[in-house]
């Protein structure tokens, strides 16, 4: 078998530089030197995320950043609208409902996004709405919501927004401050090129005013407490102190390359793939294709085969389709430290899998794309 | 600045061979392969906790676990008994509030653990008790507590017992089987000789259908759901993997020293660390000391100089007090990968630390005491 190489949406492949933190000696988190890391690290975050709200690192997955944004924004019986267009945005509805939110439901099909028109149509037919939920780009298929839109709708009628930041933050712009987003929620194992095991929420001030002013039982995902404590380089607690050393490597790189050369990165590598993708015969999934990973409709009942077979025979893993369009898609990530000649093993592989499949007869084609797509960049 | 150590009980210093793991090229986490690694990092969880229970793999700190538990296996008003000894226990406390329970709080003075008849008084007095919350070994002072016999009397009243083990799983006889342990929580960055990051419940019958029965709003922390995942070798939600493939290198070695054995080797370590502290005129501050840490109490106001010399002086790290007693003791650890030749490391830095403040005279000391209790074992 080859090497295997990550091409999957999250986690995403981490830069040896990252890696080589994670090997060396601990250090106590509560000492200077780590607060100092926590620092910077959190500093790092605000940058990402353009805003001067404080930036919450908590240890858990980003399904946990979320359900802290449920607890600490809403109280029971409150009125919310959940945006829900695939299987992680359906998470927001299944927090609300764990919460006993009253949810006003905005569905799209999978693939689609929803029309920010339906937002401020739900608002008018809604009154007393708190906030709304969405999730920027949906990792289950490639869909890119238009966050700013719907933010400012939810701004006009007085709630909140909190986004799903987890798959869009790196890859996409995201104004926090300009767009007024209220909460957003990251994961370090996506564009921020760090194993598992953080994720990141940020408050704006009328968030942290509305958790203060009431919400439901909370403690390990306390944000008074947290924010608290932030603001002494700190935790409430024990936190996954070494996946914070390598986070704070890996902003360190983003910063250097400079957000905006991050986020062009991604675009030239996501343009590059639609292009070879629809070269190679292969539909796109997703109606507003988002940066992070593009997914495609293969021949029927092949979605699976053509997965296997690309790690099998090439080493290059990918990810499938979940719920409804399992076994029915394949998603190809370019989320995170993947450069130009990432892109051409990706898609050689891919490339190689249809015609060992027997699915196409024209090597070079899906190559040929992605040479013109980022000659034309 | 010499080379720092960690002598802290918790995060405890990560061996070699587990750190390395943290430097590997990640794989993805919903693969044959890691549900293999996942498979046997539970199975190796069960041999550590002498259980044949699911025991739960969680991504969040020990106070996560703890709030699984509490929002899993009680409802808003239930009775409750919290025994609270230290800055630990003082945690189910604070839960138990932020749930809503209606508890009974039997408190010992720091230092001093809770007689199993307060509790059997306390159920004697308090009908319809549910639960009981203890701490098996109280990081904050070092105090270990009779869990054996408060399992006893809790299940005689029909009541479940939870049990903080987090820094006692490695280091103490933990049955959780035989004593009948409901819920037994651990952290990875103890004894388990890993990062911080993961934590761990185990939950017996009782509890399996204690949660079935009726529970708190959860998501992130839903063990039914957990539980389900787990006899697939899954997880609900992204877990920090490369965390659970440094455990399972982790809980290999414990395997092949053999828990008897990493017990043995911990009872030996704290006896000795005992005798070389009162033979460097220090009190013990436990009244039933545990075998994770020593806290020793030096004369009054040179705690803190005592720590801070140990580590900038010798690179050893040990802790200070918390709440009531910060700045009044020292806590030496002994918990995860220390061996006899680490005591060695440990109390000649503290002893040379008392020449250093000139709060001793006579070298030498605390390392006889050593090497005499070392042989006698």
């Amino acid at each position: 078998m080859p090497p295997e190489k990550l091409f999957t949406p999250g986690p995403t492949a981490v830069p040896w530089q990252v890696l080589e933190t994670m090997s060396r000696p601990l250090i106590h988190h509560r000492t200077k030197e780590f607060r100092e890391i926590h620092r910077e690290a959190a500093e790092n975050l605000k940058y990402v995320y353009r805003t001067s709200d404080p930036v919450v690192i908590l240890t858990a997955s980003g399904s946990g950043a979320m359900e802290a944004a449920v607890a600490n924004l809403t109280r029971v019986g409150e009125k919310a609208i959940v945006i829900e267009v695939g299987k992680f945005s359906e998470r927001w509805r299944e927090l609300g409902e764990a919460y006993g939110l009253d949810l006003v439901v905005l569905k799209a099909e999978w693939g689609d996004p929803i029309d920010p028109d339906q937002v401020a149509k739900a608002f008018d037919e809604n009154s007393g709405v708190g906030i709304v939920f969405v999730t920027h780009c949906e990792t289950s298929t490639g869909v890119l919501q238009d966050v700013k839109t719907i933010a400012r709708i939810a701004h006009e009628k007085g709630a909140l927004i909190a986004v799903d930041g987890i798959t869009s933050l790196c890859a996409q712009n995201v104004q926090t401050d300009d767009w007024g987003l209220d909460a957003v929620i990251g994961g370090s194992q996506k564009g921020f090129m760090t194993p598992p095991g953080l994720s990141f929420i940020s408050l704006s001030e009328n968030a942290r005013e509305r958790m203060e002013a009431g919400r439901h039982p909370v403690y390990y995902f306390d944000l008074i407490k947290a924010v608290k404590a932030l603001e002494k380089n700190d935790t409430p607690y024990t936190p996954a102190h070494t996946v914070i050393i390598a986070l704070n490597e890996a902003l360190r790189m983003i910063k250097e390359e400079g957000l905006e050369n991050v986020i062009r990165r991604h675009t030239r590598n996501a343009k590059a793939t639609r292009a070879a993708v629809k070269a190679l015969g292969l539909k796109l999934f997703s109606a507003m294709p988002c940066n992070a990973t593009t997914a495609a409709v293969p021949p029927d009942g092949t979605a699976d085969k053509i997965r296997n077979h690309m790690v099998e025979r090439y080493g290059v893993r990918i990810a499938g389709g979940q719920g409804p369009v399992k076994g029915k898609i394949i998603r190809l990530g370019h989320l995170g430290y993947y450069h130009e000649t990432d892109m051409y093993t990706m898609i050689s592989a891919l490339e190689g899998t249809l015609v060992d499949l027997g699915l196409s007869d024209t090597p070079g084609q899906g190559i040929e794309a992605l040479l013109r797509s980022f000659a034309e960049d």
